[in-house]
């Protein structure tokens, strides 16, 4: 018999109790931030539970990392404590476990509806790495930019390939997002101008947090990544693609990708996404030892809609898949850390745009409208080669189980009108 | 007459009362991290003397920034808490004052011999940026990797060029850099091989500490810039250039360059260089508006030594200056923000390679052995084109005033083998 909870929870639904994400949230009502589980269209409220004894013969018994603004404390006690409060809440919200079910008064304190609850950053983020490990998404770039014989430049397919973003900028799903200004150097210009974007564009990512982290100098082996990643969210990585053609080069996107990253809300743990491992894709040529992993990723659904000013509601115009990264998060890591660099528990390190093989799978409007060659065609009649002000992006993404659906809710962002006064 | 403490510091001393640059130390004798000044051969301990009261009339009556382990709460203050801790301390410490001079009681508490105090990193820094603003540095890389006729990148004339860098893997003066190991491709292989590197290269660099910073989307204009900058260290970016060679193409370095980055223990505020201000290269072409600044830049002088494991003392092998670089720091600082970017109260902007014109000011071994095709001779017989094990590298910065010296101290690191076994 499937797993099921004394809560009602849609078939539908992102939050069954096969899933249990971690978020930060203040009720509406008041209070200060606190760790909470999504559990259908409820926030369960850990530090209520931690305050009522359920966490007492656990090892979070002596200490309480829910009384907390972030996932950090909870995250920097690594995975077998990770577990044992994961099988503490899920055998808590069971259909036959009456602790919590028959406890009307517990109920009242400890369960929160989303709708009545803030949800903040979940996690205190010290650095954010952005890799690029989506094959398709660098060949469709290489092939714009360079030439379809050159698509993939020559270190691609030895390594993954990654640099370091902005972590004052990583914003929470909801948050508005500024249209940027900046240098660009329009093809009919002889030197650059200034000026609001003219191809503002998102970038379809997920990323995972750093639980634990090593040591300077002392690198994470491929076979032990895992055991450092505690959870995944959505990341919108939004982009302004002129700003980036005209500084990128020599050292690597810096203004057209550091005003904003956007992030879901509700931490996916890869305990939760275990039914869900499958193969990536095969690795030709093989890596070199320090990069060969199990060969395994997660097959997880990606939806990218668009709903514009003028539009009722949002209209899908990418559906992706996780699974068709190059590079998994084992790689990744260890690939981070072969150098001796140390990772810290809250460090955020994002996939890169998530594309697959097929024009509706593409991660980003770079791609799908194809450099501006091909504007995508809306429901109601509009065209996009970029977003335009007002245009809200909100992406989702969720394994289907077998009657359930293990989700990551939405990651979502408006874009507002960027200011019209001079830099005085 | 010249402003003299009652303290003795000799002339060639980095620490005069001109300067009182700050940082976190705790004594080997017992207690916790607090923050000091340098004056001569001492710290003065803040901390001791907020307990004493000598800050009760001041804007640091209410609450004490000095009792802690970083000096992000000083430098969260503003400038103008900042120009009154310095007036404060500056007249405390005056030949003229009685205060502390008179007091043994005081003097044995809140002074500690620099020999007698561990120096802690300064600062918490949340992201690292690193530009590319010395033209000659730009030039020699330009002219080594793609030519003569194309040395500066297009772009490189019309914005400071940056790119993020790693904040976890920031170090004091003083820690040993272990030699990172990677993906490499020599030049007679047709695939990567995975080794330590063998090209282990320093960049001289200065780096500005923000103090209270600018809300997302909200850009600080040019002309306000030195208003959020607390202070300067010296840095030293350390490389790998055959890691770098082989993965910095598209999105920049990566691992040649996360895993360690050195900066000096004293951080030396604006208001200590004020009297060095001098006149920055002339910028041709004029750069747009948002970067047309006062010109303006410190003089500070900058030299590099290098012990290798059979020298008795370090020899200098480079001598540069600040006031070289194209690009000033209110410049850099309003290109970073210009787009909306926010930077926060702690972040470290730093300048990249500081060359000058002639080849023994050149900030790299890279460009002072160009690219090994001229090995450097040190005084004992060896050469250098790249650093060896053992290898340690000094830099120190001082500006030179009348009878005394504004110095930064040294940043210093001294090169471990590689790890020898396989990752496992």
């Amino acid at each position: 018999m499937a797993l099921e909870s004394f809560l009602p929870v849609s078939p539908n639904s992102h939050f069954p109790i096969q899933n249990l994400p971690y978020g930060v949230f203040k009720p509406l009502a008041g209070g200060n931030p606190r760790v909470g589980v999504a559990i259908g269209a409820y926030v369960l409220d850990l530090d209520v539970l931690h305050d009522a004894g359920f966490f007492s013969h656990t090892i979070f018994a002596s200490h309480n990392p829910f009384n907390q603004s972030s996932l950090n404390a909870l995250m920097a006690l690594g995975r077998d404590a990770w577990r044992e409060g994961r099988a503490t809440i899920q055998n808590l919200l069971r259909a036959e476990t009456s602790t919590l079910r028959d406890n009307a008064a517990l109920r009242e304190r400890a369960l929160v509806q989303q709708s009545d609850a803030e949800m903040l950053m979940p996690v205190q983020v010290g650095d954010y790495t952005d890799f690029y490990s989506s094959r398709e998404h660098a060949t469709n770039l290489g092939t714009m930019f360079r030439g379809a014989e050159n698509a993939l430049p020559p270190n691609w397919l030895h390594l993954p390939i990654a640099y370091h973003g902005r972590a004052s900028s990583l914003v929470l799903s909801g948050t508005e997002i500024r249209r940027p200004r900046g240098q660009i150097k329009p093809p009919d210009s002889a030197a650059p101008i200034f000026s609001a974007t003219r191809a503002l564009d998102f970038e379809l990512e997920m990323g995972f947090f750093i639980g634990g982290g090593n040591a300077l100098g002392e690198p994470i082996p491929v076979e032990r990544a895992e055991e450092h990643i505690f959870g995944l969210v959505l990341v919108n990585d939004w982009s302004a693609r002129d700003i980036q053609t005209w500084e990128y080069q020599p050292l690597g996107p810096f203004l057209a990708k550091n005003f904003a990253t956007t992030i879901s809300p509700w931490v996916v743990t890869l305990d939760a996404l275990e039914p869900f491992r499958c193969a990536s894709p095969t690795q030709s040529p093989t890596p070199l030892p320090y990069l060969q992993s199990s060969g395994e990723t997660f097959d997880i659904q990606l939806r990218v809609g668009l709903q514009t000013a003028r539009m009722d509601e949002r209209a899908t115009i990418c559906e992706s898949n996780f699974r068709h990264l190059y590079w998994n998060m084992a790689q990744q890591l260890a690939h981070h850390t072969v150098n001796g660099c140390n990772l810290r528990t809250g460090d955020l390190l994002a996939s890169g745009t998530i594309s697959g093989p097929t024009p509706n799978s593409y991660g980003s409007l770079l791609e799908l409208a194809w450099r501006g060659a091909r504007p995508i065609q809306l429901t109601n009649g509009e065209t996009r080669s970029w977003l335009q002000d007002g245009d809200q992006v909100t992406m989702t993404a969720w394994c289907q189980g077998d009657g359930y659906r293990v989700g990551f809710g939405e990651c979502s962002g408006i874009i507002l009108a960027a200011y019209d006064e001079p830099v005085s």
